[in-house]
């Protein structure tokens, strides 16, 4: 639909709740990917539940498509709004409603910034613990429609494993009140887990309560020099048999590069290697830590290593991991994010490295990730000279060939950041006809005119 | 349907695997509910997928039910093939299939016992963390589609938490691969989730991939009296503040002396509280314990208690626990299995109290439970003086208060036993009217001919 159409229809509804200036209509319309068309009709900043079901009750009456907007943090394009659709803002549904100490739950509004909930969780001497580099301004919301996972997956799990319950708005306008902060209640089907992950194309999360952790003790983080990639799991292998760890990330020499030269951050020891790995362990297990960093040294795994001998340098060290996606925001980079299981590591990547290097034998490639859960974060830069639309181009048709693989190896072709409008096309290569048929049926249930998020995840 | 005419039809498609005499009709047709007729048409004993699915067409085909029966330990009549059904049972579907060390999956087929499959774990040096008093029966099949939880929920979850991937035969026959093991993968709906605690009615779960955990260090058990209720969570907030425990159980003294009665174990200690609860922490904490435990009795939340100083005294208090359900079965008992919050049990308990002991002025009540996870477990016990039915029906007409009580204080009637035919006249007391027309929709898309475990759960 187009704006003058629909703002009289909104304004009378929603009164000044719905913004139509071109500034607006930008901003709302897009989230992290730049490589789709912007072009919503309005954005509505609801402020109230009964606010997001009349707007719903809307879409359905006049025919318009609902994006569901978060922080606008996604790489999917998930909460772009390509085609005349009416942006809805969680914006201003952004507060702590209440907190049960007994049970360590949260309740909150699904615009609530990630960095707020993890701020209150502390402030009640508590702890949310997912956690990712975006989480300064990505909504609690945009988290549970993505399932979004991030650098702690691996000892605490992701997002979906701390909602306790759900309050939605289906595309039918019904409100649901899901699994009410339980953690054992089987009566029937639990939809709440069918919302996590459906990326705004179900409903509207509007409510959610999060489980809370108890704060964990401080953290002590070792970044040490792997030589030959298939090492990496047996470092990874040596220190899970051991102990609890916290994180397990990996990061190429090229990686590092990109981050110490775009963020000043200083090389954690002198010599370089082909690939490092960032552990992050109980600071109180720290010589346990250091007795398998030895034997791994022993092995000729790890060439060398530091570790941090306060939480100032645990986080100077955490920079070289986290700042390597927004070091190579600035390149045009085409991303992957896909996961295989972390004993299918070795092999995935040795193909798949052969596979680009042949493919794109003169493009820069950088590789990391969460590799303790499987997930490989596979960056490809445009070269300066190259224009974007070939560049995407040459890179989306070298991905058919890498989601046969990753599917051959019986992996994912979106490990964290959700499918969206980026990976829609190659839906099949994770997902089979029958199962892909059954999202569709599941999705006209709740959202029998098909006004939740219209494009995104799978087509009507 | 009936057995004289199903018998041929089955025999020509799956020969030896069916069985249709008396002896296993009774047996197969039965989970451990007494109180629903048992009348399948017949047994079949599938050994592949391909088996499973063979029988789904069939029942398409020729309009009869499917009842799919694991380790028949169900309490709420979800296995029980009542009219003619014919009883899929996973009994020769019982395999370890492959094991995944870097993942730590275990890829089984789902009639594997769940205490097979916690053996299976030890044997690789790793640990099944989900446990319950039906472990040496029930199997993992019927663990996931009943989503149990158990004893250990506060520390490690339930079910759920532990299934990393799922092979199903839906209602129409096809077989759905869903999430492949993998930790990270957001490719849409997660019909693995839906599937987990379906109960039978969209599908036979035939496979399952289960993440294994690292062996916790030994563990120690306190037992404590809290003479007070409302202290009980006084307790559990004392130690969950400062450690994480593995478990807390709690049973009243009545549940004690039947406990004793029938296996006859020993007193904890010598003088009786009239609740008690049981709190497992790692055995290295034990003095932390002893010092919270310190301040409870100071508080006089406790009033004495007794910490185990072997692995084999630990066991000794456990069965304390674990013996209570079996110790009242041959009493007859009509079993609620309800969750509230934590926050919310002082006050629940209370007015449920106060319901039972006005409903029930004759009726023996024995309350226990996982209350670390507001799980309780209320069993009212027949006089041996009243008849059976006349019982059923007192405490049927009673459930309607309670679970609209349950319902006001945002509770769920059915914590993990699920729903089966013994909870479905209730489940609007957990479910709103939209949440259950959606249940009935997604059945009809995961089984169009409604084969799959008819007149459980919800009708269609």
């Amino acid at each position: 639909m187009n704006t003058a159409t629909l703002e009289p229809v909104l304004r009378a509804a929603l009164g000044e709740r719905v913004r139509c200036d071109a500034d607006s209509l930008a901003m709302y319309g897009r989230d992290w990917t730049r490589n789709f068309p912007v072009a919503p009709a309005a954005v509505v900043l609801p402020e109230s539940t009964e606010e997001v079901v009349r707007l719903v009750q809307l879409a359905r009456a006049h025919g318009f498509g609902i994006v569901p907007s978060g922080g606008r943090t996604g790489l999917s394009g998930g909460a772009v709004a390509p085609n005349g659709e009416v942006v809805l803002s969680l914006a201003r549904m952004n507060k702590v409603l209440s907190f049960d100490p007994a049970d360590r739950l949260v309740r909150c509004q699904a615009g609530l910034v990630t960095g707020e909930l993890q701020a209150y969780a502390a402030s009640q001497g508590l702890f949310y613990p997912v956690d990712f580099a975006s989480s300064g301004s990505s909504c609690i919301g945009g988290n549970i429609a993505t399932n979004a996972g991030g650098i702690k997956v691996i000892r605490y799990g992701l997002t979906r494993d701390w909602v306790a319950g759900l309050k939605v708005v289906t595309g039918a306008g019904e409100v649901l009140e899901l699994n009410r902060g339980l953690v054992k209640n089987n009566t029937g089907y639990d939809f709440r887990h069918l919302f996590i992950g459906s990326e705004g194309t179900l409903g509207v999360i509007v409510e959610a309560d999060i489980r809370l952790a108890r704060t964990p003790p401080p953290q002590a983080v070792l970044v040490v020099g792997v030589p030959a990639f298939e090492d990496v799991l047996n470092v990874l292998a040596a220190f899970t048999g051991e102990l609890d760890i916290s994180a397990f990330e990996f990061f190429s020499e090229l990686a590092l590069q990109k981050v110490m030269a775009r963020h000043g951050h200083a090389r954690p020891f002198a010599d370089p290697a082909a690939f490092y790995a960032l552990i992050e362990v109980d600071e109180a297990s720290s010589e346990q830590a250091m007795a398998v960093f030895e034997r791994c040294v022993e092995q000729g795994w790890i060439s060398d290593g530091v570790m941090s001998q306060s939480l100032t340098q645990a986080k100077t060290l955490w920079r070289l991991r986290e700042d390597i996606s927004e070091s190579l925001s600035h390149e045009t980079p085409f991303k992957n994010d896909i996961s295989v299981r972390v004993g299918r590591i070795p092999q995935f990547l040795d193909e798949a490295t052969r596979l680009i290097h042949r493919a794109y034998p003169e493009f820069e490639v950088v590789w990391f990730g969460h590799i303790g859960d499987g997930n490989l974060h596979l960056n490809i830069l445009k070269p300066a000279a190259l224009a974007t639309d070939l560049f995407f181009e040459r890179c989306g048709k070298v991905s058919l060939d890498l989601f046969a693989m990753i599917d051959r190896h019986g992996g994912s072709i979106s490990a964290e950041h959700g499918v969206g409008m980026l990976k829609k096309p190659y839906l099949e290569y994770s997902r089979s006809a029958a199962d892909i048929a059954l999202m569709r049926g599941v999705k006209g249930l709740f959202d029998p005119d098909g006004v939740m998020n219209p494009g995104k995840l799978i087509d009507a």
